[in-house]
């Protein structure tokens, strides 16, 4: 089913992130409009489409799915509602591009894994945005080339500022470690089999029931291991790294950037402060692929089933975190459409 | 003259330069599409236009200018075209974006200046497009913002691996060198008066009628001075770095970026083998921001004055080169539209 | 004891190390000569002794501590021998600088801190001479000053090229990681409680007895947590790297250094190939500093203490590799001599 | 003429840089120890051996080079008093190495250079440390390799925190620019030729008298270029830069190193504050390599004639400095000692 024309797009929630993506739709992509916004919110649905020629506002998903101009929908609203969003927009056979994670746990992600089996092809890319990332793509491309051997471990850092209020230590894993995670699968092409969570003293930077840092240790099914450093109050900037170390060589990413400069002292730059600044290309890059993908008819990128997986390594991290014992991971099957 | 809807383009020019901007325009850009494409050659422009929908071929850009759905004219053709083709625009009060250089001589870029102010306000963008360039403007905002000083010196870098037939000594200032010179410009805000150029004994990997590298010295008006290596045959890669030294610090740009890699007995990593690969972003960035000035009605960026500025420096440089002496730029007045 | 004029010393084993020593001695160190040379292989003493004005060659430790004009020792036989070393040189009240380790276990370690407690006074120096690279006492200072809060975790990293015949896992703590875990013990100023490890598919560089690389993890008596990858057959390079987690920020040491090179379409410069190249200078320094203070009539540097602990936390480390469990270290009581 | 004990250094001058020797030779340097220190101050002299072992004081150079036990005279006394210390030295044909500048003319310097000539063989070595650096040790060797081909041009970057009282324009050549001047000719293998230099507007953290930064351009016998900015009054530390620019490829060399650090929403380290900080062990390795070629009975490193050609390009540059044209090095036939 290809889009001849321009791609009229849903966008479901209208948060931070909706409104980001409304925002890159309608002043970025090339060949998409926002067609509709839909909030459960009426207000801030109405809010989010004005000034956006053609843009309807909505608070019922599905309603905007059935409303002509409709070609694709992106789920950018809390992850508790994607499951619906999800069974809705397979149940019309729309491409969709739903934030991470594709549900909250693996059971719900395996019911909408379901329904895309039964549709018989893919139409949900899952939005793990740093596969965009030019580094990223740059470290799987050396990887895969094979230059440097097979890959043995890959040392993670995941760094944020501050946490707002409400973070929690399960967060740690579902919201944050999830990118590591999915990220390690992505380049090692093996699934994660076993969580270890390694608790240091905390910071007294972290709020009271927050043990931060932790090193989180992920056992892959080819015999790599990924150890992740997440410190979600680490006060200094985002900073995301990731060192692949393989049999003869080892690459790293996620070195600062931009302008070096010597003053009062001292040499160096400036460290990103949130991941909009660090991955705001790989944002672009990653719905512009995923617009033109799918005008050709096409679904690509990150799975269902990279949803389903990343959920069943988190729900096993976060219960390596409060046993403090090395976790196995339990995985479906993988049905054939995901070979 | 706001443009409510989608910004008809058309293209003049259908080299490298032009056919990358048509791509540019019909996959990356928000906000316009190609209308037309405009080569001496039809068959080129035939070749050009397939497969974009809507968009015409035409040989002649006046009768382009004049067809419907052509909103705003970006020429890509080569210099000595320009001249006619910026009047023809300017005559039709449609929006440009010329790629540098403006014209070929600081005479014809002063008749476009001309009828830019008989036309009373500006429509005329130069594709300086370094101005979009994320560390130049970081570079230009930490020099504005004051932190450092006034600013004293820029030690200038460009280099290319290798010429192509017939690259003269002139093209290495018009061609090459024109890129610091409004670099220079902007980053201080003073206008070149003087240019001296120092030849070393060549590389041997120049063409025998090249002296290659250069140095070359710019003197701007506010008392700041420039060096500006020109090496054109460098053999290792495309590289641009520019180190502004002001009083109170230095700030860089320019260094490569990119995977960090351990292998074979060395860290480091690869740098850009071209103008591509290094300036991508600034091309979209800059292609993007003219779309998005001109849907408002406004034109902003690199000016007409700017244009005829590098030309009078170019101009100035080039017989620098021959004369082996320091040798003062001629500038016009500077009309208040430019002010 | 101090020691007016210039520094008799007895070097004690003339293999890389011991020949290292004694031409650092001779031609680099000041205040200090090579009395006596001692190895139970007469000839090879003799050939070490050649050339070097008053240095006796040996076949036995005791009678060369004996021997007028002897000051001090420094052992660099091989690790089984230094425990009668160490105790021929406290029983006659010398100062020693003992290559590490101090004894190969735990036990034997003890019985020479026993020794030295019943002298009532420090004697033995321990070779962990990354306490004088310039990085890490760099490091300490910066860790120590408070600027970035409490030390919360380290990442290291311990690269060899590759390893000579024989060499076993139990070689991989006991000689390499030995160093990261007195860099842990003295950085953090914490003692060493249990040790992990967890072991990636090895390389296929790694011969067939050795699991190569390996994650180990080490938890420390304040809550810091040390992860350090030790991988002896990295092929690329000798690479020694450790970052310092803290509340308000992160220090890494080990980048390398030299010449940035641009050529070949590539940029960055060489990685060390050895330690020898690494840490050429801290071996300068550490033994400068010992020579100094034992000159001054002190003891300093790292203690007996320091090499019965790191003894203690290797035994765990071994235990660890290869039952596959967290293994708590055993650590007898700290007599007040090292308080 | 070969020194079998340790090596009896007299050294003339105490202030700044003559205590900092005698330090040197005292702790750090092997083989060697002060036998006289001289001062026209003999209080100063009296202090600055007090506490060394055997260490006599002088008011007199001559007598104290007739005293036994002085085997070699190390001068660090103002330039103006080099000369007679010079002809001294080699009147008794003692070992010397004299710290820049050689004499602080060119007319003097002959003066010396004759005197060696006479003498029939080298006596003296000139204190241009750069050439024991490290980085700069490297870069040679890489540029003589030949694996980049024929070296073209070298950007040099000078920068001191701030002057002392007094410091004057010609000092920018004869102290600072100095060591640029000598590099590039022991890089290139090349003489100066001639030397232009261009003032920007100066800082306003500059001294009223001081036109504060220059950039000076050094054309080399074999064709290269040199330009180097001195910017004595940088105000965040010194730094010493050298990038050369050569057929197939570049190297640079005085990137800062040490800690990198992450705090405070900035990454990088630290500006070395002084020349002590930057070039230490140059200075450590230069003064070893002196004792020890003295000891084997040779002179090597930088020669009389390279002080001299250095004092005759400082004077070249001091007249570019004032007026404001390419100015020519006016030079001696080169004695075939110094071939």
């Amino acid at each position: 089913m290809k889009h001849e024309g321009t791609l009229g797009v849903a966008v479901i929630g209208t948060g931070r992130m909706g409104s980001d993506h409304v925002r890159r739709i309608d002043e970025v992509i090339s060949g998409a409009r926002v067609a509709a916004v839909i909030d459960v919110d009426g207000e801030r649905a109405e809010k989010a489409a004005a000034g956006i020629p053609g843009c309807a506002a909505h608070t019922d998903a599905a309603a905007a799915m059935d409303a002509p101009g409709v070609d694709a929908v992106l789920i950018a609203s809390p992850g508790p509602a994607h499951e619906a969003a999800l069974l809705d927009a397979l149940a019309r056979d729309l491409p969709v591009l739903c934030e991470k994670p594709l549900t909250p746990d693996p059971a719900s992600a395996l019911r909408v894994l379901d329904a895309e089996v039964r549709l018989g092809h893919r139409r949900v890319q899952v939005g793990f945005m740093r596969r965009y990332d030019a580094e990223y793509v740059q470290l799987k491309a050396l990887l895969d080339g094979g230059a440097l051997g097979r890959t043995l471990m890959l040392h993670c850092r995941h760094r944020n500022v501050a946490t707002p209020p409400g973070f929690t230590e399960a967060m740690m894993i579902n919201d944050s470690v999830v990118h590591e995670i999915d990220a390690t699968r992505w380049l090692l092409g093996q699934e994660i089999t076993a969580v270890s969570v390694v608790k240091p003293a905390p910071s007294s930077a972290a709020p009271d029931a927050l043990s931060d840092p932790q090193l989180v240790i992920l056992e892959a099914s080819g015999g790599a291991v990924a150890d992740v450093e997440i410190f979600v109050n680490c006060g200094f900037g985002y900073q995301v790294q990731c060192e692949a170390v393989a049999e003869r060589g080892s690459a790293r990413l996620g070195d600062a950037h931009g302008l070096y400069v010597n003053a009062a002292g001292r040499w160096g730059g400036v460290v990103a402060q949130d991941y909009v600044d660090r991955f705001r290309d790989a944002y672009d890059r990653e719905v512009q692929h995923w617009v033109d993908a799918t005008r050709r008819g096409a679904t690509e990128g990150p799975s269902a089933w990279d949803g389903y997986a990343a959920a069943a390594v988190c729900e096993a991290g976060v219960r390596a975190q409060s046993s403090g014992t090395r976790t196995e991971v339990a995985l479906a099957a993988r049905p054939p459409l995901y070979a």
